[in-house]
């Protein structure tokens, strides 16, 4: 990997940063935060603009260009790769460690008395603005808002922002019209007397109308916002999309509807000036309903006393708890995964054994292919993990040319993947052993496999939030002085983002929303150790109601139900670490994989990975 | 309990508030808050101004009186108590039921337009003052402090500020000195480079100084405040208290002395000027260190720009983590208490099984005659729970002679209490039955066992927050649909108060500092059947070091070690219920019981108690 130069690109943008074409006065000092204007968690290629203007590509990062310096802050995961993407022209400031400036006081300290610091309005969240604005202030530089964003105007080979062909998906699959959805929205609205609704989130429109796109890879979603008032409903959507019959059937855009089911639909770029018309015409007391992660320009152009900002919309609420036909989806997604996945560990196995020619890509690669062959596949719904021996220990890994490994009967081979269907997302991680694991590799392995056990087991009261149950995951581990520094879960989305708000299982979240019946998180805990292996378990799980003895003040019981359905390696397990009850839950589980996932795999006539499935589902004993 | 008469109290109040000799302009609302001056939790009868204006005399409440109106705020555990005791010119509020508005809401519903709305100053903290102002100012409305306390203007036979006498504590007890705490303190400004600290709670001023005293039931705290610069030390104080040789020769008031180490005397009262002195006197980048919860008077002293405020202070911090002098000490505090409820218990047994004369007060009063007979025993450490049957479900009971009850062999008792000794604080709950406990409540009782259990043989890594640990104690009730609405532990101090920060065990608490070795909490999970009885076990338990088999990262382990040692009644344990890691658990539990505590009992002679003691610590043996 070698450094992305620099030089020019940066000379250019100092250049326009002074240029009154672009700001209206001189800018000290401009900002390229990582996200889009819909704050995406991923992005399309024309918004990679903090990778173009420094060559670091990693999910997070952001820069500062002032005169003199080139800054990058990213996190831990990223300090290595950030070291070899960037030249000499950039400083890496490694956030977390102690002496490591934050953005602002690294600013107050470079910048001359009184300088003007730029952004794109659009790109950053009104509360990021406002804690960077007010540092800025009380050391009397200014944050400004600069229109035109500055890094596409040196960018002159920038991708043009995608605008692929929608999908549209009926009841079958959503369970509720887009009119109901509406309706559920408005009744929000009214309870908080708010007369405006502004859906900024990607994953947010696309749910709201039934469609899909596939404008951002891994997630289905595409480029647009939407603005709901009481009456009305305006789309703000771009290119040719809107002339597909079955969209325009779909949204009843040709038929005599009643007026306040009318889609208005609007170019992408017009959100502002529409929405800075609806925030000039506001009457007293008429508020509107933003997320407090909308773009500082759309907040901004809703004066403040007509502002009504929350953490999570009733959208992100409403679409984290899936109805009966997205159950029913996400159950068959993960019974096609589960499919596939069983006939890439018995190609594995017997491609890995004898011949050790299957690499971390190829592995990923025929992970994929399987997959593809699944009914109502449309892409992965990530980049898949696929990493062997020390590999597995760098958490967020992606196998490339210089770090692919070879899958061996020495070590361990972690795979973490998922698919988007049509019917539903799935993401799974899965632990295995192609020789002999050692004692140590079972003892750890075992240890999270109790965690796993203990979070999808937990019963406990309506109301309570994920973050309390996370310790359960951890509480095996932590007996042998071991533990993961990552979250054990988060939201899974139905055939839409793979990790969504607003529930989740981690210490770090305290801001999540207590876990309701329907609500769909992943279970994964792990243990990593670096330069040697890493291990995690993972399932999708289905909250649902539990049946308990007693009834306290009548709140009602909770647990979870595995959607995931594919084996757990039992060669990495130590039963005799594992009590019975976690004994016979391993057995109960394998004995559903058999059940469901073996009609599946018959029906399909797949007979050798069915035999792989009976022969990986047989009982655990445990010696007393 | 009949309710206050408050009509001419009101009459009276509602005309200072417009008396130019109190309020420079009319105040159209007067807010009485519960605290004192130093944001403590329990205070004195001087105090009381919430309780002397409405008759509501627990712990929590606010009171705003307007022109017209008379309401008061508190919350679940006072809505029968404050009915009874409030006649009807009052409105009650009660908080966390849905359509309760809050003080502010309810305010700018009921107040004419730019109405001036009056707190005393020294009694609100400035985070809440903060919240309240900014909230009346966006509806036109103003927040004044008013100097004088409009309640102590027509309070005529208030009571004096208590002003009671000082003990002093050697090294023995406190391990290390004054001058040592002040070090440590200086270095801790030195790392934020702070010049003064204002030591503004009576815990605080009391542990930095060695100091203890009796202003406060069962806090044994004075009235004083402290501000401590780099080289000056500043104590207010009121009375002859440093007349007395004693605390003259402990604080060292008449020897030469370092002049960074000459304490200044001053009036109680003139703390508010000093530190304006001392607000208008800094100097550019100088800060001045206060807690967030210090009064608002205190705060608004020191210009904004010097302020530098924290949730917890250093002092609050280092007096959480127990030196070897301290712990030692709360251990010998322990071994005491438990011996004195060893003789109660007996007592107990021989008086309720027969003779069913004991009621709740009588049963109280014993156990502080047999705490009173320890050496160094000072006072109780709050209000003893004692309480049978219905009476323990209600979680803050404290007998009195309209509720009192008599202990039966039919019922179960609860009895949670603790005393304050010259070396350590202690508190402890058990639960018991004197007759044969059904099947049901030795389940509940099993469950909540199992919950104590499992925090106090928790293993967790360094820098773990104690509200991780807070699901350990629910998981065994919550598995049957069983929960209990309070949190789990609590900081205790070294004969200091009983409640302490900056750790706990909570699922409320996020704000909570790790835990560390050395820390104190109290581990008390329950259940609670409303009209039929109440559960709890309680121990105090010390954070220490953990050895485990790995040590991932380096980080360390800790765990706790329980400090209480009073047998947890067998004949309320379903035995077939624990794990036999469980059962070993109470076992060892039991012999360390009978050993340390039995060794004490025959030292002081109390061959009876000792008796009970080795019957009550049979090992229990679990049926496979």
């Amino acid at each position: 990997m070698s450094p992305k130069i620099t030089t020019e690109l940066l000379r250019q943008l100092r250049q326009v940063m002074k240029s009154p074409k672009y700001v209206q006065e001189p800018v000290q000092a401009y900002i390229v935060p990582s996200g889009d204007a819909h704050q995406s968690e991923y992005i399309a290629p024309c918004d990679c603009r903090r990778a173009f203007i420094s060559g670091f590509d990693g999910s997070a990062g952001t820069a500062i260009i002032t005169e003199q310096h080139a800054a990058m802050w990213t996190d831990g995961r990223y300090f290595l790769q950030a070291a070899h993407q960037m030249d000499n022209n950039w400083t890496l400031m490694k956030m977390g460690l102690k002496n490591t400036p934050t953005q602002e006081d690294w600013l107050v300290s470079v910048l001359p008395e009184g300088s003007k610091v730029g952004v794109d309005p659009f790109i950053i969240p009104a509360d990021q603005w406002k804690r960077m604005s007010k540092a800025l202030r009380s050391a009397g530089h200014d944050l400004v808002p600069v229109k035109e964003n500055l890094i596409d105007t040196i960018w002159t080979d920038c991708p043009q922002r995608p605008c692929k062909p929608l999908i549209t998906l009926d009841l079958s699959y959503t369970g509720d019209s887009w009119r109901d959805k509406i309706v559920a929205l408005r009744s929000k609205m009214a309870e908080r007397k708010v007369v405006w609704f502004v859906v900024t989130a990607l994953d947010e429109v696309a749910w709201l109308f039934n469609l899909r796109g596939s404008d951002v890879e891994y997630n289905p979603v595409f480029f647009a916002y939407a603005v709901i008032g009481l009456n009305t409903i305006r789309l703000f959507i771009d290119g040719d999309r809107m002339m597909d019959p079955a969209v325009r059937e779909h949204l009843q855009l040709d038929s005599t509807l009643e007026p306040e089911f009318k889609i208005q639909v609007m170019p992408y770029g017009s959100i502002l000036s529409e929405l800075q018309a609806i925030g000039a015409g506001l009457l007293p007391k008429e508020k509107v309903w933003l997320s407090d992660k909308a773009s500082y320009a759309l907040t901004e152009a809703i004066p403040k006393a007509y502002r009504y900002l929350t953490p999570y919309t009733p959208i992100c609420i409403a679409k984290a708890v899936k109805n009966t036909s997205e159950t029913e989806g996400m159950r068959r997604a993960h019974i096609k995964d589960a499919v596939a996945l069983c006939e890439l560990f018995n190609w594995l196995e017997k491609e890995v054994v004898p011949k050790g020619t299957v690499t971390e890509i190829i592995a990923a690669d025929k992970a994929e292919e399987f997959r593809s062959q699944q009914k109502d596949f449309v892409e992965l719904s990530f980049a898949t993990i696929s990493s062997t021996g020390p590999n597995g220990a760098i958490i967020h890994y992606k196998p490339v040319p210089e770090t692919n490994r070879t899958l061996s009967v020495n070590e361990i081979y972690l795979l973490d993947s998922g698919a988007q269907y049509k019917d539903g997302t799935t993401d799974v991680t899965r632990t295995m052993h192609f020789g002999t694991p050692s004692a140590y590799e079972k003892e750890c392995f075992t240890y999270v496999l109790k965690g796993h056990i203990a979070v999808s087991a937990a019963i406990f009261p309506n109301g309570t939030k994920g973050h309390l149950l996370d310790s359960f995951a951890r509480s095996a581990l932590w007996d042998s002085g071991l533990d993961y520094l990552h979250g054990t879960g988060h939201g899974v989305g139905s055939f839409l983002n793979v990790h969504e708000g607003p529930c989740g299982i981690s210490y770090k979240t305290f801001a999540d929303e207590p876990l309701e019946a329907g609500m769909i998180v992943s279970d994964e805990p792990g243990y990593y150790e670096d330069g040697s292996f890493g291990i995690r378990i993972e399932n999708v799980v289905l909250v649902i109601p539990a049946e308990t003895k007693y009834n306290f003040k009548n709140r009602g019981s909770l647990t979870f139900e595995p959607l995931t359905l594919v084996p757990i390696q039992m060669k990495m397990i130590d039963v005799n670490l594992l009590t019975q009850k976690e004994c016979n839950w391993v057995n109960d589980y394998h004995q559903k994989c058999r059940e469901v996932i073996g009609a599946e795999l018959e029906r399909q006539g797949r007979h050798e990975a069915l035999r792989w499935l009976i022969r990986e589902t047989e009982p655990l004993i445990r010696v007393q």
